[in-house]
């Protein structure tokens, strides 16, 4: 790896040896969080946020305020929206049993997700997790490949189990991921140049040379389309054809993570990989799927499936429930008729846009990138706009939530402000938001 | 390994090929399954069972008909229990966002479940399923001993993860698990004589010299105390602590996946490593923890998660969740309010009685074996009682499911009959159980 990378899961964390100042009940909380979880448990913000109640784009918390959320993609279609949660509850009530008997509602989930994706990629398995997406996917690749190099970017983060941290160098607090597995930095101009999309490739095509140098040929080149950890990396749209073509053409497989630009975040269409033009030969999914219900899936090739089962039996017990089949139909449903992708791409345009202006007035803005509602903004040293200043950032973060908006970072450095809100986020959102950072920039005018 | 391992997954399974005679709606909903999950998709039974509804220990079909449940452990305090229902639909309405913020539930979910633990055992990490669970665990022992060895049972499962399927024997279709994994015998007199406790360590023992052999020291011990899918072995309790002691004193440790025996299922105490006077380093959880719901978990101590936690960042999106607390914690309350292990017990001991005078009757029906309502049933050749004869076990299956009554298959044979029904089973539920298979017995004096 060229740069040192920062671990991703422990940016914005609560101190947990500074927990004196705060308030009464935020403190009682912090303490009996610590005795059942000891360390495992991280908190976000220099002053943890008790919350209560959640609706739309808004956590509303134990001090009475409301904060208006920019951070969490989970409830995508809106923090506890009533249909969702209807279908949740009518389900739970009804029939809550797994996939090993017939019932309705999963066929129909299963091919109206189905839908979505090219003809190619027409069977799916159902899963809890994006980690156990991205776990099945792996397991696929290497048994229908046989060869078990994988290619990831350097702050990559595609889950928590033993197989997926292997492939996430930003989960590793020492050491590094295993000698089948090769880093490429991320898809950035600064580094591959203007010609993003050939520096790119060129880089895949070394490290499949370095990868085969330890007699790990490539499996599968795995990546989040938005370059999520990273930093955020969407454009030009089209750049990761000329990386996924190699890959492809030289019998690896293209595993398309989309835990993160998954279900219309991206704002031009329901996946981040088709704004590259790009077929994948697996697809996973998580987060956003069921809007807060675990479930998560992997759609891919029918051969490739069934190579897999030729060795493995897979079965995963909640995987594709009823219930998770209702949440799963609501959430299409919603993204459908509330025009989520479409006010995605238009709610996060102005953003961007209204972010570039604010850049021109505050030397610690850096670069604004993004697509839909998934952005990515630098903070920089203001003395030297090419230095990250992850510093500054997480004065941002708590100095946001001061003012009630929610917001996390990204990247190598921890220096990118991650915008990634539900997707109902409305205009007058994306305006208190640019108008509530320019305040605390103000307030801020140091470091 | 000493014997052929069955697919366990794979037992009582409908044959995909066998669909021409099957009822329009369950042909038709057969294909699109197939259309739709390809060959990953199991169902059971030589025809598929169409549910529409559930409600404690019954499931109702499309066919009008109800379906009394022995198999489905997950609707462990009863299929759609109202008072989970209304706490996850409550939850649901309220707040459903990650733990790095702080709200209520979640702590009192930790601070309950964990006061049912020996107090070594002070630490949770909140997962959404069984395999995530032993997944992390594994990862745990990994870090803490430096040692990759893990000894498991010949017909084990611990769910479906890339790490958790390398050590569960039973999901290979092909090849076998790799070198850092040895199997043992479950715990069957048959095979250790009556002194199972010295047996089964001194087979423990062997196995530990064995991974040496191959450059493997041992790091942990993996059992389900209940031996589920090697056929269910619970006695004489006590049994395991000799192997357990063993394990522990040569500094390796013991996961007890819980996964299947635990949450008050055997009658005597909420875990089965309990009926066993052992203390185990790590607990594992899943299926029956949120009656349905997605979660499970890793209790254990702190010193282990420390260590854990000083090498890899672990976060789990959903894990712990304000819907996950509280349908834990509804689940919780239910088995103490409406006394379901009392309940596992007495109506647990009722089955296994009349079983056994069953048994005295029918020459197809042999050992009996279990504890609270984890119950295993022999089935033999008729004219050969100490041969296993799995054919007669699939055609009782399918024999009591045309009579209304659901239940599966265990052992490395597919020849152990699985009682594992919702904790709320009635002595009335039982007896119906009984007289039906001896019905189904009658229907069919062949094979």
């Amino acid at each position: 790896m060229s740069r040192p990378t920062q671990q991703i899961l422990a940016l914005n964390a609560f101190e947990p040896g500074s927990a004196k100042g705060l308030p009464d009940d935020v403190r009682a909380l912090v303490e009996r969080r610590k005795a059942s979880f000891g360390p495992a448990s991280v908190l976000f913000y220099k002053e943890p946020l008790h919350v209560v109640e959640a609706s739309g784009t808004f956590l509303y918390a134990a001090d009475g305020k409301r904060y208006l959320d920019l951070y969490n993609n989970v409830p995508s279609v809106g923090h506890c929206h009533p249909k969702v949660v209807e279908a949740i509850a009518h389900q739970a009530a009804r029939l809550n049993c797994h996939t090993r008997y017939l019932f309705d509602g999963l066929h129909e989930y299963a091919e109206r997700l189905l839908s979505h994706f090219p003809a190619s990629l027409s069977n799916v398995a159902f899963t809890c997790t994006g980690s156990e997406s991205n776990d099945l996917a792996l397991r696929m690749a290497r048994v229908s490949t046989g060869n078990p190099g994988v290619i990831v970017t350097e702050t990559a983060y595609h889950g928590n189990t033993t197989a997926v941290t292997e492939i996430s160098p930003s989960s590793y607090k020492k050491g590094a991921p295993p000698a089948y597995v090769e880093t490429i930095p991320a898809p950035d101009p600064a580094h591959y140049g203007a010609d993003v999309s050939t520096g790119f490739a060129q880089a895949v095509k070394k490290a499949m040379t370095a990868l085969e140098s330890r007699g790990h040929r490539l499996g599968a080149f795995v990546a989040d389309s938005i370059f999520s950890s990273d930093g955020v990396y969407a454009d030009p749209p089209g750049f990761l054809k000329a990386a996924i073509d190699l890959v492809q053409k030289n019998g690896a497989l293209f595993i398309a993570d989309e835990v993160q630009p998954g279900f219309a975040r991206t704002g031009t269409a329901m996946w981040g990989f088709a704004r590259h033009g790009v077929v994948p030969d697996m697809v996973t999914m998580g987060k956003p799927m069921g809007n807060g219900f675990p479930m998560g899936g992997v759609v891919t090739r029918p051969d490739l499936l069934s190579r897999f089962c030729d060795e493995f039996g897979y079965f995963n017990t909640f995987g594709g429930n009823p219930v998770a089949s209702a949440a799963g139909l609501a959430v299409l449903d919603v993204i459908a008729e509330e025009g989520l992708m479409e006010n995605a791409l238009a709610v996060g345009a102005h953003l961007m846009s209204r972010l570039k202006d604010l850049g021109t007035l505050c030397p610690q803005l850096g670069k604004v990138r993004g697509s839909g509602l998934y952005i990515g903004l630098d903070i920089v040293d203001r003395n030297d706009p090419a230095n990250p200043s992850p510093a500054t950032a997480t004065d941002l973060i708590n100095g946001l939530r001061e003012r009630q908006i929610l917001i996390g970072a990204a990247g190598p450095f921890g220096h990118v402000l991650k915008v990634r809100p539900p997707l109902c986020l409305t205009i007058n959102d994306a305006d208190h938001f640019v108008d509530t950072l320019d305040r605390v920039l103000g307030d801020r005018p140091a470091s």
